[in-house]
């Protein structure tokens, strides 16, 4: 068995390799052969720590994916991840990989693979509501993809910290309002933990491209219900999405397309310059696995 | 992190350690705080390749286990497992153990647990059905809790093998056809991958014990539905053990008792020397979770 520990993964892994794994993750979760298992919701001995199981099958992968949610962490991450990828000549775990660092990476990346298939190609303004660990991810893998030139940073707290990671990183951000933020966006990235809209459905201008990652969960909701009647609807993985994502406050009548769908030509995207796109990432194993089979690539490098 | 590899877990894995920690996961699959999540059936690439994964959390223990049938093995085991155990102060897995042995030991062990509170003591007559890869560890594991004196194998094919490979484990073994075997036992164990009855419910004596082994899918069946009218019902998780275990072909009305209950006095075992108590053995989680807890305390010795 081939382990690689969080130092190392977290050392190999780029915003490239993540975005290449995970464009090749959703192409292969709308492919006949792959299969997508039921997400596990499972707790620790303690309730309130929590931790996910998801798994999968691709043409060329199968594996697990723990993600865990331990609030109470202080000096250490609250959100932790691991990897396992099968053996498939045998059928024994071949690979476990720590990968709580990767995971931040191959989240943002969800985002940048979409965004990079539904956002105008001049976007240059993104809004990002939240200044959470995975907020700083979310811009850095964006501004991959398009050229950003301002981010208005939506932030109940650590919003100058926030930003001050943004000039770091060479990002220009600035703390604005909600509705200002909205206003001025070409893309919008919500990356909380909300559980009631975030901002209203009239401020969103038409050509707007619209991420949602923070709705992983029944009752989250990030985004104004009224978008999701008008706006085109894309996602990672629809029959999730529209359980436990964002699109579980959808209609049903509306139509939710996979990603994959849209990369491999199948499925139209943007349809005008003046649409409204939102793209939900609820999360599938597919992604973790790709990026681990880059990740085993490089360290036998 | 913490491994432990096949060869490591195989060397440590007794009998005695896999009895009394399925004991404890028993007990523990009974308390109000423990959770065992749903099994997840999944496949490989091929889809004729498949794993399973299992989930729980207990007082003292939380982690996951995956199972996997890779049918087409033939140099290697069909069958392996690993056990990641949460190491809770942090929420990252702190162990993994491979545990393709150690799972035979475990699956022996919840048998051995079960005669243990329900069997006669006077028990002597053990009839074994499938002289599969399974087979002789739960002849092994029934040898420790009852004084054995007889075996009769019920064997499709390898029968003489197998019958030389309990005398190599100073175990007396005598093929025997399905009616004579089932007569003359005292103790029944179905180890077999069957989807029809194994032998007819008007064979069983008063006072016999049997457990199903094999049944863990939905379809599988080894014991005739007239026995589970009649016989009192005894199983490592009432709510699997129905749904996909040997159970699943009980009438509804049936009461079906957690073995937990029965370890803890909370419910009655045998009702009397007359009785017939079936003890179905679907799996839980719990089960490898406390034997990876047992394996680590002895690695670290």
């Amino acid at each position: 068995m081939i382990f690689l520990s969080e130092a190392e993964s977290a050392a190999l892994i780029t915003e490239e390799i993540a975005y290449d794994a995970v464009r090749r993750a959703f192409i292969a979760a709308a492919a006949e052969q792959s299969a997508l298992f039921p997400a596990v919701p499972c707790h620790g001995s303690q309730p309130h720590n929590r931790f996910t199981i998801k798994s999968a099958a691709a043409e060329d992968v199968a594996g697990v994916k723990i993600g865990s949610y331990w609030p109470d962490n202080t000096d250490v991450p609250k959100h932790n991840s691991v990897i396992l990828l099968l053996d498939q000549t045998v059928g024994r775990i071949g690979a476990v990989i720590e990968a709580g660092t990767v995971n931040a990476y191959r989240t943002a990346a969800a985002d940048a693979v979409a965004a990079d298939a539904l956002a105008r190609p001049e976007a240059a303004t993104l809004t990002i509501f939240g200044s959470g660990h995975q907020s700083l991810y979310e811009c850095l893998a964006l501004a991959r993809v398009r050229e950003i030139d301002t981010i208005h940073v939506v932030a109940r707290s650590h919003g100058p910290a926030f930003v001050q990671e943004l000039a770091d990183h060479g990002l220009s951000g600035r703390l604005t309002s909600a509705e200002e933020a909205v206003k001025a966006a070409d893309i919008i990235v919500t990356a909380t933990t909300a559980r009631a809209p975030l901002f209203a459905a009239t401020w969103v201008r038409p050509g707007t491209h619209v991420a949602s990652m923070g709705s992983d969960a029944k009752g989250k909701q990030e985004l104004p219900p009224a978008l999701l009647t008008t706006a085109d609807l894309f996602c990672d993985w629809p029959a999730q999405s529209t359980a436990i994502g964002e699109f579980q406050h959808a209609t049903a009548d509306r139509q939710v397309t996979a990603i994959g769908e849209v990369l491999t030509g199948k499925a139209r995207g943007r349809q005008s310059p003046h649409a409204i796109t939102v793209f939900d990432s609820s999360g599938i194993a597919l992604q973790d696995l790709y990026v681990g089979m880059a990740l085993l690539d490089l360290a036998s490098d």
